[in-house]
């Protein structure tokens, strides 16, 4: 997003210049190599416009909020990766798999502990607020973690558990990373619920999009193997939402299907089924609420005109759609 | 450690009444686990008797840090036992063991995010300086416990590197306990410093006689089986003060001593090889030059009479050697 561009050069070039100890060495590759990593940035991007919009005069210098909340999802994905065993992030090797699995473990709790380092280096009364609002964060990010691994062996999820999932799992970090620009901005407590509310159920819509996104986005435009989700059987809205409005017939159907070891017949069969079930409809109309959700309150902050970041980072978001 | 029931018991009761959420049930459930493990609650102990030190009438109750400190204690514990593989803490299943190692990364990170929740729940003022000594901390004890894994596949560690690794492993955590309380009491700088160098010195001692005891203590006393670190030929200060005095024969004496499959064998061998080395010597020396250092600080604050519990406290660790 070429708008963003200063933004995330901003962010890039402070995670480049953290400084860190070279010795144990074994502790600190990993945080310089995940550094490195690069990404999209949307979490820290969104501090850094948020504080934007409340100190105009940029008295308080948002970066270390913006950096804690990206060093916290980096740990985040450190400790996820070796959880789901997951060989590549962004590309590259992940952590546990470069080095080793003690390795990946502890260089993720010194990342955390770094990101409070930078949440406490503001004023005590900033850093005060700001703390809260990330622990309450952090410890929500745990427990959908949690409940996205209880998920895995349960088959009956319905949509609401899968949405309280997602919106721990995910979404309330953008919420609190909206916030957290917010507070150094010098922003009101409703102006930062606001906020937060805007994030969250942005965060919310953006990730059913994804879920979407796997079987019926444009490949090309998406970048990965239509039908990812299906292929792997991963429980994805869609799937929580075909359960949900399948009859027994239609339920013995959708557990053949996910034995079957012919990929293009799998898929195939799948999205046949999900026609039948409505699920894309459903699954749209979910999101379109969340964004709607949003889009309120972006309009009641007045972020709505087309001069603000955060609504053309919205639309932009939206639009990756079809 | 009978004068300090009444600190023991409120530690435990507090800990007992944390509140935790029920669900996700998997998340949580270790907490509660851990938190009724038992232990001697050392560290908690430390940040209760500096704070009443200097805040004689408990004008601010210092167990908010106390139990941030024994959270952050446990925290480590869990983590570690996974790296190590350590099936057994505190007499029961460790809960890498019990649960799944996921559940355990998980509860672990949690459980720091606690650690935090408990600190800035003080006045800002008082969090901030609070939050700054624990992040030093933390982040050293991170450090400490790289060191120790490298450690592991290096065999020429100096005395130096061992005590500089046991430092932040073990003793910084000690002295930012009682840092922790003085903070909490009200303590100017310079009393916090002495406090925390009581702490640290106190906490070097204590592992370097927990390295002796190992080998030469009275197994009834100690309560373990003698010479369980050189039959899993751990690195202990011995090891290192041994491998630095050994001459080339002596050197390949011990490397053949570390192989040798009957037990009894070993241990006999590696004590007399020691003895040879002036090995207890030499660390008793250090020890004790440790011990010294711990009980000048507590003189320059002025505790060092018979009613003081920190002396009471030193006193008694020291003598549990022989």
């Amino acid at each position: 997003m070429d708008f963003l561009r200063d933004h995330t050069n901003k962010i890039n070039k402070a995670l480049e210049n953290t400084e860190l100890p070279e010795y144990p060495n074994n502790l600190y590759d990993p945080l310089r190599y995940f550094f490195r990593l690069g990404g999209k940035r949307i979490r820290p991007i969104l501090t850094l416009l948020a504080a934007e919009r409340f100190d105009k005069n940029g008295v308080t210098d948002p970066i270390q909020a913006a950096l804690a909340v990206e060093i916290f999802h980096n740990f985040s994905l450190i400790h996820d990766d070796i959880m789901d065993e997951a060989p590549v992030r962004r590309g590259q090797q992940t952590v546990h798999k470069k080095w080793n699995q003690n390795i990946a473990i502890l260089s993720g709790d010194v990342m955390l502990v770094k990101a409070y380092q930078y949440l406490n280096a503001y004023s005590p009364e900033i850093a005060n607020q700001l703390i809260k609002v990330f622990n309450k964060t952090a410890i929500e990010v745990c427990e959908g973690q949690q409940m996205d691994m209880d998920f895995e062996k349960i088959s009956n999820v319905t949509r609401e558990e899968y949405i309280r999932m997602i919106t721990l799992k995910t979404s309330v970090l953008l919420g609190c990373a909206l916030q957290m620009g917010a507070i150094v901005g010098g922003a009101n407590s409703d102006e930062q619920s606001d906020l937060y509310a805007y994030g969250m159920n942005m965060g919310i819509a953006f990730q059913i999009q994804d879920d979407l996104l796997d079987l019926y986005g444009d490949p090309e435009l998406v970048g990965k193997q239509v039908g990812g989700d299906i292929i792997a059987n991963k429980n994805t809205l869609l799937m929580v939402v075909a359960k949900e409005a399948a009859n027994e017939k239609q339920m013995s159907t959708l557990d053949k299907l996910s034995n079957e070891p012919n990929i293009a017949k799998k898929i195939e069969g799948i999205i046949a089924l999900f026609k039948t079930l409505k699920v894309q409809e459903n699954c749209l109309e979910l999101m379109s609420d969340f964004y709607e959700k949003a889009e309120y309150y972006l309009n009641k902050i007045g972020l709505n005109s087309s001069e603000s970041a955060l609504y053309l980072l919205t639309k932009e978001l939206k639009k990756r759609s079809y």
